[in-house]
């Protein structure tokens, strides 16, 4: 198992008032680190196919934070597949500065197809995107 | 002519690590007046009518900043018409705090039919909206 | 128990390409209807006393989404105490539009006295924010 | 006279409901292209120095938009100074995708001494600020 990594530096807009990162913007920040994931695998979290529109509606997230983030602090997000299922993904999310853990979060998303006239449905994971992810699945007894 | 009054209390996340209102957050306050002055005429920015949907996208924004507003202050935005032209309209907000001035800006849109299949193209102010916001056309030499 | 309830228009900036509030926004807005009610009290998420300043940085927040909410809706935010510890407290929210339920979430923030010159320190919750905060714990066991 | 440039990728949470980037999230990305050209230099728009901190709070910023940005697209941001005054300096940004004119802005800044018991006050540009950001003043006569 290998995590996806990439970096994140605090933005002066992530910012708040008591000088650190808002807590809500390790939200977006591991939701782009999630997508680059994709776009690293040559897909896109909405993704155009013969039928229509794939998406990934947000089902659940949380975030413990373990330590403050300052503006201009380049972060590490470490992202894995904490759990893959038939219809859904877990992604697990840790956020560090050098060696010290900043925050570890997970998102859950539903593989959905759009219909511009209906509701949307959740869809079993197509293979291409099953494939992808699967190298990311922290437990190997999964695979 | 009678400007259009709301208020916005500073939120935490529209503060930043210098302790004040993020300069960015006065575009996204001018914008929630813009369109609580539209609902107040029991119109949206993002209408449905019987041939589709009419937009407003934005071709330029501008704020000077006359002083700094702080987490949980109260402000009062003032929303008028600047300019009301044939598919366009450039809003002016005046946001303060009690009597002090805290900003001053403007945004333009121009009103345009969003087409699903090709590109949105721009198009005559529709009668409901002119009238709306012709009361609150600033130069009452334009009505 | 009664819960501390307000309501928050889902405003254009709220939005994302999928046409829903985005995921993120939700903490935004749980963050909100919080501050909210320490006011009510006549207390602030950032209070200044004798000694100093006490804030409340989060060490945990999640959400769980039931449904999609959109651009104008009109949201109900319910805030109870979940937990009301020594040292930090968990808020539950209930967010719905009408009856229907759109997501469901916590935050729990630690209280803590700020120091200009070193790192803060965690503090028993003061007597005025105890008292205010004990009126709407959920477990009337606790009380 | 070279202008700065750098790239940023539009994420998920600068699109809105009419699918593409928000308005207002071309100010922050134009806020960090200056940010980045600071880095660049060895400096921070929060600078520590002998005296305590200088700062340069936002006195106007606008940005005319040319075109829309999409999920995903890779946008670049050129940075020239367009006047370095005493005090103040403003920045010009073009951003554009691939050879397409996507918004042109500017933000104006001063440079001020941050008081912990007192207004912060404007301050002459210091030398280091002044030698860095003199090599991307757009008019060379101005040099």
């Amino acid at each position: 198992m290998t995590a996806f990594t990439t970096t994140r530096r605090v933005e002066f807009n992530d910012t708040d008032a008591a000088g650190i990162m808002h807590f809500s913007a390790f939200f977006t920040m591991m939701e782009q680190a999630e997508h680059e994931l994709l776009r690293s695998l040559g897909l896109s979290v909405i993704q155009q196919d013969a039928e229509g529109v794939i998406s990934w509606p947000r089902v659940a997230a949380q975030c413990e934070y373990r330590g403050a983030a300052r503006f201009e602090d380049l972060l590490t997000i470490d992202v894995t597949v904490a759990r893959l299922g038939q219809k859904s993904v877990t992604y697990a999310f840790r956020i560090s500065r050098e060696a010290e853990a900043v925050a570890e979060g997970s998102i859950t998303a539903v593989c959905c197809r759009i219909h511009p006239d209906r509701p949307m449905e959740s869809i079993p994971i197509p293979p291409a995107f099953r494939e992808g992810l699967g190298r990311y699945v922290a437990d190997s007894d999964a695979t």
